[in-house]
Formats: structure tokens, C-alpha cells, sequence
């Protein structure tokens, strides 16, 4: 084990701070009480030896990775269940433990159950009769049946009315036939539906007396409960190795006339009676709210990947020496180049308004859900689309923010043991997704030109809309002074111009003769522009308002910091976006230079409390996983005993050495 | 197997082709000789049984891979030997071999051999006398000894004297003594080093007579000739698992005490004497030869791993359906999304573009050595800051690029069946080696920050640069037409005031009583900046001159062709940075809309041609080794097909399931 000493330039970077790092732990943490939840539930789940991992996965074949994961998934489930018959679960256990800080300590690449809990059991519960949760609930809740949700296809995602697996309601008997009628048409990537689940929602066109009537999810019995044999007519398997997300045991599922009885139709919102008789939903705004539920809950996991990374890199690169600034003098910690600083500070401070970004609109979805309940659906286009386009931006965004990162790190940060790889594979997946970021895109932009054409009628829009509104009162753009505020607003403007712009070509089209859907597809690459803007104008806002109110409930000094945090972030962005304020915006060669000098400034200014802002992401060693970004700082001495784990460091000569290179190099003596 | 047919979809992408793949293809190659010598390599290599994977090297463990590797290393090096005993190996051989495309489809992690044929053999005939080359070279050449190159450590990489490994010479025996002094001494990352080459060139700070000399090449021999045992003072073994490159066996290597004789210092270009008397090199200018030899081959790479991503996701998105553009449609090829081709094309002319800059900047390094034989270096610091920024640029591009071509295949492009991860991997590891991105950036800043200041002093300055007398002269950019030639000629313009800008920052620092070392510093982003204009700019230039040339010489069908790809690669290319256009040149919001609409009809023109111009890359179905990207474009078969090879499918039930779940299923019961 390295020293337990910490490396001098790190306690040196802790000495610098000006602000009392618990203090922030427990903003981060969502105040005192889960700041507590959060130490309580590392220490039951990280000082497990059980759960400890002897050998580094990136050494497992892909099969020994999945039973290693298997087993730790069952002592995890287990864990859980104690806690539940204990009454000690939380609001944060699951968030955490499955796809959360702490369950990337104990299954890096992913649990193969994870789909039984935030989606087998939650689409019972949301989509299921009373009867049906009766019926159904108990087992899955207590683990005695493990299933898994089947959608996707492998020739179908997000186009759900493209999807081919189709049930035919089989009056005579009261069951449904399901079948995937074509390759396309098997069911593909279900985490867990490999080898793990015994069942599955499966999603399906369903057809009743002969007529189509929409898509409805269906319980399917996979597999034998006793044996876990594959049932008749059912194909199924593990889709394979990927990028990232390693042990989900993704799956594929082959269905030839499986047969399921009636009450396998999760029929809380629409009906399939026994003679066939096919009962419609109210309406389909619950669902809606299932997806915007998860977008928002993935903004929160892009800044925890954000942190992780930032961490990770911050600590290295106040540790890592390279390259002398003056050539008289020792090399400089790499922390003090500038170009070092711009790839790392602007990450920690994505991170924070990622964070309470996330918050936010978590709290605004609330209140949604509430209106929503008491039927007002007033607000629900509009966050649907702030909820698609943050999705896009933030994942996007972190998961170039963890490769800048990596990056900064030089060759150290492409060797596994950094745990660079793993963090970008879980974070460029949210890109994928539940909604492709170019869809989501486009659909925050269909609503945005829609909005649009009301305001050119005079009508005023709901809040986070209305700057176009007033860019179109104003025109013009005339106070841009620099201040926070006026970076805000210009955000804002320069969004409502590029709506317009969108606006604008798909009308021009029209005008040609094209439809409406083919202007706006000949229009895609303005539409996607648009809502690009709208999300990066939201988030200039959200990160002012909230780091804001933030600042007056915490310390002074604590205030001090977030404060430059928010200008660097500002700044940073509206730098990132310069092409889009120059074009509509009467700014400067000079004023560019001011603000790109302003940034430098706020760079240097966050310098001193860099290190200590990572560490009060508090994030665990474990959670971490790096030996660049360990808390005592040890790089070089972790990077070496890593190596000690290396099977193919076991032995001072690989038999291949005698298999094949002796005689290849001897082939000529 | 698949079924032999291609794909409807892609069938008739080839009939709407306007110009002859098999004239690109030969152009592409290098001319009718290399493409007969290329399709002769891959007849040797592609179709020999012996070197076909049966399973998927990401099924392996590490250890597997490694012994796979050396396996498939050795059959190549003995077909390499035969090949050059029937006087059979030509120009392109090794190449193709240790990296290019066949190395890539024969061993795609990486050859653990690479560096003993492109690093060790070199270095040898590079910097050993005429009596080190006879000693060790037939052998080397032979692999009868197998060399790596030891020169970056734990703790230091590009700041080379920061090396901490040391070689005392004692004249009393007439050794070296060689010594790693500390862990962040130890040698760190060189191919084969863990546990295949013998040999392998240290480099390390000579002292010699008590005094320092600077750095020297040693060979050292580190494994015991038959039994391979690593010799006494010699730790060595494989740094672990990586983000790609993952069976090229990267190792380290501490010494300790470590003797060699005289003779095993590489003298060609300085000497120790036997009594310790140092003679020192005429001029260093040689090794910087070497760099930019390898940063010019580099450009070329990227070029390739572009054009493999681009053929894969181009052929994937005329067979994928998708998302109605109309809703009364059916699902259209995805490539018919506007949006899809602004992620595709712009990397299928950025493949083009790269190449051609490759090539031109090779001929420029051709012409150069040349002169610098004849002992006129006065080009020398010109190419020097040219290949830095163009390594730096292109490696940059091409990694994302890479990642944008995977994202724009959605879930399928995360499965390592698709090849996109170890595309990615090889891709975007060019950014950090042979000099990291941002040093070089800076490098060439360096360099830029000098000749602007003679240009200011009214100096006439070298082709490469001689924008920034231009721009000193006019001021101010008035001619903004639209042309392609205009568009060249405004990139200059903006890089010469990105220049303008850095020059002054670190002036103005100066002026505040910095030293020039730390003004530099502190101006350190406005320094990349420029150097990333800089590059760009002459990409635009090369991508201008060279595709205008070629056109000259092929059909009017393919020129045509070839003037769409210039059009679309310097249209996108101004407009990904439109906002420094914007700030230095007179352009307004609608010129900006007008080459953002006359992209999208690049895009459009493209589009018949698509999927015939990423088909005349003729890359073989082994080198792309994807799912999704095969010539006869049946995905779905494919992708299914690659399950039954993944090891977790060979048994309906996981011993996991008998010995975790379901023991933690039925716990309750």
C-alpha cells in the first residue's frame, strides 16, 4: 500500500483555501441530513470486505466479468433488503446504490439488477392495476422474481411507433401471442436480459380483435424459475462487449408465440377486456412524465461524472510536475499553466451548475407533477422541452468535459487505473440514452418555432420562453456591459435570434412548397442550433439565479468562491458560444479580448481554492477508483502497485514467450 | 455467415454514384503501383487462416490478449522475413504492417513487435557508428534480438531533461553503470517492453568524468537470451490495461546498477572515449528531423482512423430507417436527415483533406531533408512549428470526429462489435503521444510570436507564414466574396490578427514586469489559439491548392466530386470558427446565414455520392472489422451473428445464476 502521508503539493493546496470544505460537503450533499445518510451508507457498503475487489475488472474477461458482478449485485441486493426490514432505506439508498457515487465504487461498469429496481418494479407499480401490483409487486420487491424492461429493438429506438414486436389477443383462450416477427424486431440492450432477468415488461404493438390499437407493455415469464432454462420460444442472450457499462448484462430477446395470460397486460391506463373488447387510455400524459422524471434525473448524473473526472484531474495536475515556465527555475506543478487551468477550472464549474441546475428543475418537475395531478397541463410542453434540450446539452458536455480531462492528465490518463475510460463509457452513454441527443434537440426545437410563431402574433409566453418575447420588442441588443446580468440576458437574445433564424428557413421553405415536416427536416441543422442556444441561455440563468441564492445562505467566504465560479462559468460559455454574440450583438475585437482576459483572470482567481473545491465534491476514494486522483495524492506509488494486480506481472516469462517468440526468434540460428 | 447480397439500401446508393470508385480508389492508394501492391499485401495477410480471430479479442482477458498477439506478431514477422527473401517487401510494407490498415485489421489493439520495427531498428541505423550498425543490426534485423525504446518515465515525459534516469561511466571498466534513481525514474509506457523485447535503447542523462553531458542512447539488454528471465537489476513488466493500443504490452523498467560496456552507447553523433573524454555533437538537428518525420507520418494516420469511422457510420446511415420526416412516410435512410449528414460528411472531406495535407506536408519534409544534408537548415524551424500544430490539429479533429461518427449510430455504434471504441482508442492516444497536443500548440505559438515580431520589424518572412506580412500590410480584410479563395485567404487574415493578439498579450505582460518566460505563460490560451489558426489556415490553403490540383488530373466526373468535398470542408471549417471571423472581419448576420444555407447544399450535393466516396477509401471488410459497416451492409445479420461468438451465450444458464441469484432469490421462500 502507498504511505498513508499525504504528497506535500497537496496539503500544500489545501493550506491555500479560503474556505472551509465541510461547508460546501454539505451544500453538495443536499444539506446536514443527507450529508449524514451519505457517510452512514459509505461506511455500511465501502468497509464491506465482500464487496472489496481483489483483482482489478479491467483484467476479467468479459464472462468472469459478469459473474463477478452477479455476485456482488446479489450481496448488494441483499444489503438492501436488511436495510428495508431494518426501516434504515432512504430516500438516497437506491439513488445511490444503483447507477449512483456509490455504486460505481462497488460495480463500476454497472449492475446487472439495476433494471429490476428503477425499471421492472417502477413500471409495475406506475402502469399495473391494484390487483396487478398485488399480484406482482410482492415477488419483485423482494427479489423473488428479477425482471428487466424490453423496448428498444434492434432495428427500432426512438421511434416507438416503428417498434415490431406485436401481442394478438387470443379471445378464445384469453391470452395474448407475442412475437418479434423479424431480426429487426428482437428485442435489444434490456440491462440484465441476458442471463439475469427471469422476466421482463415487454413493450408491444398490441392487436384485439384483429385492430391495431397502440403499444402496451406486457409481463413475460423469460425463463424457468427453478433451472433459469430459457422457456419455450423464447431466444435470448447477452448483446455483447461494449464501450462502456460492461457488466449491465445487456440483452437480446427473441419471442416466437409466446403465449401470456390476459392479466399479464399491465392495464392501469388502458384496457383489454375478455372478449377483446379494447378500452383506450385517458390520456397519455403519465408517460410523458416517466421520461421527463428520468431526463432530469440524468442532468444530476452528468455533474456527478463531471466531478469525478474534475477531481481526478485537479488532483493530478497539482501533483504532476512538467515543464519549467522559466527555464531557471524546477518544473512547475502542471496546475500552474494557464492552458492546464482552462481545461480543468471550467469543468469544476460545470460541474457545480450542472448540479444545481439539476436541483432546480428536479424542484420545478415537482411542482409539475402536483399541477399535473390536479389536471393542469399548462406547463408541461414547455418543460418537456427544457427537459430534452438540458438532457442533450449536459451529457454532451460532460462527457467532452471527462475527455478534456483525461486529456490533461497526458499518458496517465489513458491507462485504465486512472478510471478515466470507465467514467467517459458511463457518461458518453447518456448522449444514447433514453432520447438521442440530436432528437432531443429537435424537439425542444419543434416547440420552440411553435412558440415562436405565438410570439410574432402578439401572444405573451409562458417563463421560460419569454426573452423572446422581449427580443422581439427590443430588436436590438444595445446594453451589453459586461455585468453577469447583461451575459444573461445577452444569452437569452442570442437564443431568441437563432429560434428566429429556424423559424425563418422553415417558413422560407414552405414557401418553396415543402411541407411543413420536410422544411423543418431541410431546416435540421438551424433547429438543432436553436435549441442548443435555449438550453445554454437556461443554464446561463439557472447557474445566476441559483449560484446566487446559494451565495446569500452560506459563509462569506464560501460566497467569495462561488462567485467566481459563476463568472467563470459565464464567461467560459459565452466565450464558447462568441460567434453566435459577435453575429448578433454589437460587440468588439476589444471587448472579445476583455472578456478572454476576464477569464484568465478568473482562472487565476480560482487557482488557490482548486483543490479544495474537488475535495469538497467528497467524493470517496472508492467512488473515485484512480490512482491519479486518490486523496493523499500518491500518483506515482499507486500507478506502481496497480501493476502488482497485473496476471500477466505473476510471472517473469509469459509461456507465450516459449510457444512462439523463442522459436520466431530463433528461426534463423 | 451473413447472406452474400448487399443490402437494397446501399445497392442503390451505388447506382446514384456520379463519378468511378475505382479512379478514386487508385488515387487515394498513391497511384496504380501501391494500390496493386496494397491489394497484393492483403491477399498474403487477409487470407491466411492462421491470422483470422475465431473470437473477438474483446472477449479476451489481458493476458489472453497479450499471448494471442505475440502469436499472430510472430506469423506476421515471419511472413515479413519471407517476404524480404524473395526481395518481395516494398515501400509500403511495413507501413501497412505496424499500424496502417492491414496491421489494424490483422492485429487491431496493436503489434507488441511495432516498436522493435519502427522505434529500435531506427534508432540503430539513426544514432549507431558504422561499427554499432554491423554489431547490432543484422541481428536486430533478423529479431534474433527483439528491442523496444525506453525514454519517457513514471514522473517526466516531454520536458526530456527532466529524465531522471542517469548512466555513469566508469573508465576503470569501461562501463556504463545505468540507474533509475527514484520511481519516477522508472521507464514508462514503451511498446513491448513488458514481457517481449530482450533489448531495448535507454535514454539517459550521461555523466561522465563526474561531469553531465546531456542525454545518450544505450543499448541495454534486459531479458536472458534463451530463457528470457528478466537479468539482475532489471524490473520489468506490462503496465496494465488501457483506453485502446491494449496488446501492444506497454511496460516499465527500473535499473539498478545496471552495466554495459562502452560499445552499447549509440555514437554516431557524440562519443565517449574510453578514458571518459566526452566529444559532443556537431548539431542536434538530426533528432529534431526524426520527430518530424514521425509528427508528418501522423497526420496520415488520422487521416485513415477518419476515413475507417466515416465509411462505417456513412454505410450504417444508408441502411438504418428511422423517424418518419414526414409522418404519412415511412422511416427514411437516416442519412436523409439533414441533421445526420452534417454529422457524417464533414468527416468524409476531413479524411480527404487530411490525407492530401499528409501527403503534401510529406513531400515538404522530402524536400527539406534534402536540404538539410546539404547543410541549409533555413526552413527547418518553419516545418518544425508547422508539423507541431498539424499533429496537434488533426489528431484533435479526427478523435472527435471518430466519436461523432460512433454517436451518430446511435446504440449500436457503443457495442465493440462496431469497431468504433478501438478506432476511438488508436485515435485519440495521437493526441498525447509524439509530443502532447497543447505542448505542440504551444511549440508552434512559439515560433509565430517570433517571426510576428520581425514581421513587425518590417522582415520579409517564409512562405508558410508570410500571411502575417500581408495582414501587417492591409489591415483590414475587405474583399469577403464567398469564394473558396476568399475563405482561404480570410483564414490567414484571422490568424494573423489570433497572432496580433498573442504578440501583444505578451507585451503587455512585459510591460507589467513579467519575464518574457511568464508573460508567455500567462498568455498561454491566446498562444494555442493562434497556433490552432495558424494550422488551420493552412489546412484551408492545402485543402484549396491540392484538391484543385488533383482535380486537374482525374475526370470531370471526379473532379466535380472532389470540388463538392473543397466546398463543404472549407465552408464548415470557417463556420466552426465563425465567431473569429466575425470579430476581424466585416461580415454580417445574413453572410453568416448564407454559408451556413450553402453548407447544407454541400450536404446535399454530397449525398448521392456518399456512401460511393467512403466505398473508394477501399477499405477491406477486415480493416473496418465492423458490424455495421461491411461492405454488403447487412447490419442486423451481422450484429445478431456476433452474439453466438460471445462466450456468456454458449451456455443457456451461468454457473453465476446457481451460485449467487438464486440462492438470493429464493432467500424469502
Amino acid at each position: 500500500m502507498p504511505s498513508k502521508e499525504v504528497n506535500p503539493d497537496l496539503l500544500k493546496e489545501r493550506q491555500t483555501a479560503t474556505f472551509d470544505p465541510h461547508e460546501f460537503s454539505v451544500f453538495w450533499a443536499g444539506g446536514e441530513e443527507r450529508y449524514k445518510e451519505k457517510k452512514s451508507l459509505e461506511k455500511i457498503f465501502l468497509e464491506d470486505p465482500e464487496l472489496k475487489d481483489d483483482l482489478p475488472i479491467s483484467y476479467m474477461s468479459h464472462k468472469e466479468l459478469y459473474e463477478h458482478s452477479l455476485r456482488k449485485a446479489c450481496i448488494i441486493g441483499e444489503k438492501i433488503r436488511k436495510l428495508r426490514a431494518d426501516g434504515e432505506d432512504g430516500v438516497d439508498t437506491y439513488n445511490a446504490l444503483l447507477g449512483g457515487s456509490l455504486g460505481a465504487a462497488i460495480l463500476k461498469e454497472g449492475n446487472p439488477l439495476s433494471l429490476h429496481y428503477v425499471m421492472f418494479v417502477p413500471t409495475i407499480m406506475g402502469q399495473g392495476t391494484m390487483d396487478q401490483q398485488v399480484e406482482w409487486l410482492s415477488k419483485a420487491w423482494d427479489c423473488e422474481i428479477i425482471g428487466t424492461y424490453a423496448q428498444t429493438e434492434l432495428g427500432h429506438g426512438t421511434f416507438l411507433r416503428g417498434l415490431e414486436t406485436r401481442a394478438d389477443y387470443d379471445a378464445r383462450t384469453q391470452e395474448f401471442v407475442i412475437n418479434t416477427p423479424s431480426l429487426s424486431a428482437y428485442k435489444w440492450w434490456p440491462g440484465g436480459l441476458g442471463h439475469t432477468a427471469n422476466h421482463a415488461v415487454v413493450v408491444a404493438q398490441l392487436y384485439t380483435k384483429g385492430e391495431f390499437r397502440g403499444l402496451a407493455p406486457f409481463i413475460v415469464q423469460l425463463r424457468h424459475s427453478d433451472t433459469h432454462k430459457p422457456l419455450p420460444g423464447i431466444d435470448i442472450g447477452d448483446i455483447g462487449t461494449k464501450l462502456g457499462m460492461k457488466s449491465v448484462n445487456n440483452g437480446y430477446l427473441g419471442l416466437k408465440n409466446v403465449r401470456v395470460p390476459l392479466n399479464n397486460m399491465l392495464m392501469k391506463n388502458q384496457q383489454v377486456l375478455p372478449d377483446g373488447t379494447y378500452v383506450a387510455p385517458k390520456n397519455s400524459v403519465l408517460t410523458y412524465g416517466t421520461m421527463m422524471f428520468v431526463r432530469c434525473a440524468l442532468i444530476r448524473d452528468t455533474a456527478l461524472s463531471l466531478a469525478k473526472a474534475s477531481t481526478i484531474a485537479t488532483r493530478y495536475a497539482a501533483v504532476r510536475r512538467q515543464s519549467p515556465i522559466d527555464p531557471n527555475q524546477p518544473e512547475p506543478q502542471i496546475m500552474d499553466h494557464t492552458t492546464q487551468q482552462l481545461k480543468l477550472f471550467p469543468q469544476i464549474a460545470k460541474s457545480i451548475v450542472f448540479k444545481t441546475t439539476g436541483d432546480g428543475i428536479w424542484n420545478m418537475y415537482n411542482v409539475l407533477s402536483g399541477e399535473i395531478e390536479q389536471g393542469n397541463l399548462d406547463r408541461l410542453p414547455e418543460m418537456h422541452a427544457l427537459s430534452c434540450c438540458l438532457k442533450a446539452i449536459c451529457s454532451a458536455d460532460a462527457a467532452a468535459g471527462v475527455e478534456t480531462c483525461r486529456l490533461s492528465c497526458g499518458g496517465h490518463g489513458y491507462m485504465d487505473c486512472s478510471n478515466f475510460p470507465t467514467i467517459y463509457g458511463m457518461t458518453t452513454a447518456v448522449c444514447t440514452y433514453e432520447g438521442e441527443n440530436t432528437v432531443m434537440l429537435l424537439q425542444t426545437a419543434r416547440y420552440l418555432v411553435k412558440v415562436y410563431g405565438q410570439a410574432l402574433n402578439g401572444e405573451k409566453l409562458v417563463p421560460t420562453v419569454a426573452y423572446i418575447n422581449d427580443a422581439l420588442r427590443e430588436r436590438e441588443f444595445v446594453n451589453f456591459d459586461g455585468s453577469l446580468e447583461s451575459i444573461v440576458k445577452a444569452f437569452q437574445f442570442v437564443a431568441a435570434n437563432k429560434i428566429r433564424i429556424a423559424y425563418e428557413q422553415i417558413e422560407q421553405r414552405r414557401k418553396q412548397g415543402h411541407s411543413t415536416e420536410t422544411a423543418a427536416n431541410l431546416s435540421g441543422t438551424f433547429l438543432t442550433a436553436a435549441a442548443d442556444l435555449h438550453g445554454r441561455a437556461f443554464l446561463a440563468e439557472s447557474a445566476y439565479k441559483e449560484l446566487l441564492a446559494v451565495s446569500r445562505q452560506v459563509s462569506p467566504a464560501l460566497a467569495d468562491v462561488l462567485k467566481v465560479v459563476l463568472e467563470l462559468y459565464l464567461v467560459d460559455a459565452c466565450l464558447n458560444r462568441i460567434g453566435d454574440f459577435l453575429r448578433f450583438i454589437n460587440i468588439t475585437d476589444k471587448d472579445v479580448t476583455t472578456l478572454e482576459i476576464r477569464l484568465q483572470n478568473c482562472l487565476r482567481q480560482l487557482r488557490p481554492n482548486a483543490v479544495t473545491l474537488v475535495d469538497s465534491f467528497d467524493l470517496h476514494d472508492r467512488v473515485l477508483d484512480s490512482v491519479l486522483g486518490a486523496y493523499d495524492g500518491n500518483v506515482y506509488e499507486r500507478i506502481f502497485e496497480s501493476t502488482k494486480k497485473n496476471p500477466l506481472n505473476k510471472e517473469p516469462v509469459n509461456e507465450a514467450f516459449h510457444k512462439y517468440l523463442k522459436p520466431f526468434m530463433k528461426a534463423h540460428l
